[in-house]
């Protein structure tokens, strides 16, 4: 008999049941050939006094091997390592394949292989403290609430049965919850066929740019603008016209300039908190807006993702509930209102352009967790989404004004800045005389990540600015953050 | 003082704790205005009187509204709700708003609004029984074991401070995890920066072809073939040429005749249990195949998402183990080995070409769930997926040959099948005197859901044929199903 005291060695200190212990080792055996197809294995019995175990332990760990199919029982004989586990290995089709490794280049030229150059948006690890953009502060969502109702759907099985056929528009429960939820906030009256539920909000700007556009039409975003939506138009081959932003958000009149002289595609529109200079577009400008879309024929892609996030004046009405005959895409998100990996956002149209918006999606994938869209559905219809809200919005004020005094404190002759009526971030524009560039670099020396100015800058400006993201930050993580950048100056 | 023992109404048969329905009733009384900005409340000692309460209760209610912001203690007054409430709540700008919804049509022509017809995947609710083209059984998946790790780690705070910042390429401790795993299961060998983790392997076969194609690039699949690869390829303007599939897999004569009559941009392939056939490319045929690839200079896109499951031979090791020259680009999928609903995938390539992937892949989705790609990366590391893989083929083998007996027994003259060596679906013609369509609607009749063969019919052909799932069904549901099937001929 093989020494199987040797052969077999369990550690108590980790937590992988000791039963699982012996089956993995048994197993490794089988795999290496130390236990060959045929071979009688000791019964329990014996097998639990040499590993000086009880021989409960001993059943069950054959049980799992049974169960995972490795050995059989033979009657009055005991536990044969199965006979056709050979079978199982995988087939060798071509004796040169062995040492083969992938490169670094691909052998031939690719279609899209010059993209716009992409900005990082990943700070290398090691960093102790980040400054982001503008993300949620994941601590405070409920995700352990979302994570009881994800739970207790995994524990209905015959869910399972519907869930297996493909909802590429999003759950329907979702769908409908949203109905209501949409009316509430937004004052958007539409039914669940005008909606469809994305990976993010990012998701949906992708879908209606790709059944909007084709290449070399005509796109107007603003100036300072997302970076991540002009390069979803341009890599579908549009041209983008930059239409400057002012504190009342797009400059209304430039882009009536623009649709005089073009024939414009579609409007991408950040309504609340225009990113990065997170202004607020003013109720006449909605107006005007909305009439050069009909006089001029347009459509217009409403992104309002940070409409939840307001501090010391409340939102307005987006676009979409505005006298608007389905000229407007209206776009939003719960990634902000739970954490950055929650990728659940949405698309509001008319019936038909959501029908296709469904159909590319499926090509894109198929579908999105149902389950987790499922359990969404339960904590917008039982308010726990509202009830966060309150509390973050409340906690977000208050980082928003620490941020504030610190820069007024520390930084006072280096930045520049207009405390944001909501959101979750302060654009802070640096002193030329001080490139973000160099700061990045010093900062980093010191742990702390900032994004060095190159997510913003066009070709044609250069804004030595970035968005000091405040909400995923504590009282005292921004202070410290400050505290940094004034030392790195 | 108002009546709060009617305006509170407290039902303790249901699950919300009673502080929060008080709570959030006295919230619902200040938006409807019953109780305005500036009142004051009941303190708790009294209201706990009025609602007959213990008075911790009505104590935890108004803790609650004032974390919410509703309302703020007033010293030696008492609670008084908000007086900047009015703000919050959303502001006109347009009185024409009111009454106006969305349509059913958008107002002007879209890009877009021709994508090719895309069959359901989606049987409308009401049937008891839906035989699918191959997915996996949930009830199985180790989506227990997924959570609990996923649930570790929203208790990690400090977890959060990574996932805020992007991570387009998927989780690092997942990339690594696949490293060996991909090398031990597919002898594939390759580097952390090969690879990328997608939402399941459709977004990763939109991503490669985004790519390499251009529109009027020639692309080979199989005929029968894959719908929605083949819709990707149509929907970014490629030209598909169809190559006919036999017994051992694509035809490679016909690939070759191709090659030669056009410049070819890549050669979709699903080696194992080719969709919707089932049959597996012979290792000739695979080596073919690569030497095509270099004389004609031409990409593989090795969709293997079957891999996993085999019953009674092996796999194959993948064209992506083989002398590639970095020409293979191989996607894979962890939806099949869990449930649909988890959309994890994977596509490894050159590390250039990775790099696009991954910059696409943000501006489609910024990146996937993190924590459940950490959560996936342990399943993996300890076994736990291989443990279930081996219990999964063990039934799916019961579950396939109980449904070729139960397709012997009662439509042996009306059904054509070969019996696959793997995978999660029989391959099922039917005799051209007994029209798909025509069963599918007597069959709905008895609440069973079955595709109408609209799947895999093309311009040129009609197979009057269907994939018949039988991976997500019991014994007897696979029974039930052929039952009815038999009862609608």
């Amino acid at each position: 008999m093989l020494p199987f005291d040797t052969l077999i060695i369990i550690d108590k200190s980790i937590a992988l049941p000791v039963y699982k212990q012996i089956a993995n080792q048994l197993i490794k055996h089988i795999r290496n050939g130390v236990l060959n197809s045929g071979n009688l294995l000791p019964g329990t019995r014996v097998m639990a006094a040499i590993l000086k175990l009880h021989r409960k332990t001993a059943i069950a760990a054959y049980d799992e091997l049974s169960a995972q199919g490795w050995i059989t029982v033979i009657p009055r004989k005991g536990f044969m390592v199965e006979q056709n586990l050979s079978e199982f290995r995988p087939r060798k089709w071509d004796e040169r394949t062995a040492g083969y490794s992938y490169n670094s280049a691909m052998p031939v030229p690719f279609y899209q292989s010059q993209l716009p150059a992409a900005p990082s948006l990943t700070p290398s690890p090691g960093f102790d403290l980040i400054i982001d953009d503008g993300h949620p502060d994941p601590r405070l969502a409920p995700l352990q609430l979302l994570n009881r109702e994800y739970q207790s759907r995994l524990k209905q099985p015959q869910a399972f049965r519907r869930i297996s056929s493909a909802m590429s528009q999003g759950s329907p429960k979702l769908r409908e919850a949203m109905v209501s939820y949409i009316a509430d906030t937004r004052g958007i009256k539409m039914q669940p066929d005008h909606i469809i539920i994305t990976d993010g909000a990012q998701m949906s700007i992708y879908i209606a740019a790709s059944l909007l556009l084709k290449p070399g039409d005509h796109v107007l975003v603003g100036e300072p603008g997302y970076y991540l939506a002009n390069q979803v138009f341009e890599q579908l081959g549009a041209h983008i016209i930059r239409i400057p932003v002012d504190e009342n958000g797009l400059v209304a009149d430039a882009v009536e300039d623009a649709c005089r002289k073009y024939k414009i595609g579609l409007l991408y529109l950040i309504p609340h908190h225009h990113h990065p200079t997170t202004v607020t577009l003013s109720p006449e400008r909605r107006m005007r807006l909305l009439e050069m879309a009909e006089k001029f024929n347009f459509i217009i892609v409403e992104d309002d993702y940070d409409y939840d996030f307001h501090y010391t004046s409340s939102p307005y009405l987006p676009l979409a509930a505005g006298n608007h005959h389905s000229r407007v895409i209206y776009i939003g998100s719960f990634s902000k209102s739970l954490t950055t990996s929650i990728r659940i956002g949405f698309m509001i149209a008319a019936a038909d352009f959501i029908r296709q918006a469904v159909h590319l999606r499926r090509l894109i994938n198929l579908k999105g967790n149902y389950i987790q869209e499922d359990a969404l559905a339960a904590l917008i219809t039982n308010g726990d989404i509202g009830r966060h809200l309150k509390k973050a919005n409340k906690l977000y004020l208050e980082r928003r004004d620490h941020l504030c005094t610190q820069l007024d404190l520390h930084l006072k002759h280096v930045v520049q800045y207009q405390k944001p009526s909501g959101g979750m971030a302060v654009w802070t524009v640096f002193n030329k005389a001080y490139p973000l560039k160099t700061i990045a670099q010093k900062a980093a020396k010191c742990g702390l990540y900032i994004n060095n100015g190159n997510l913003f800058d066009t070709p044609e400006n250069s804004y030595n600015a970035m968005r000091f993201g405040f909400a995923s930050l504590s009282l005292t993580e921004i202070s410290e953050a400050v505290h940094i950048l004034a030392n790195c100056i």
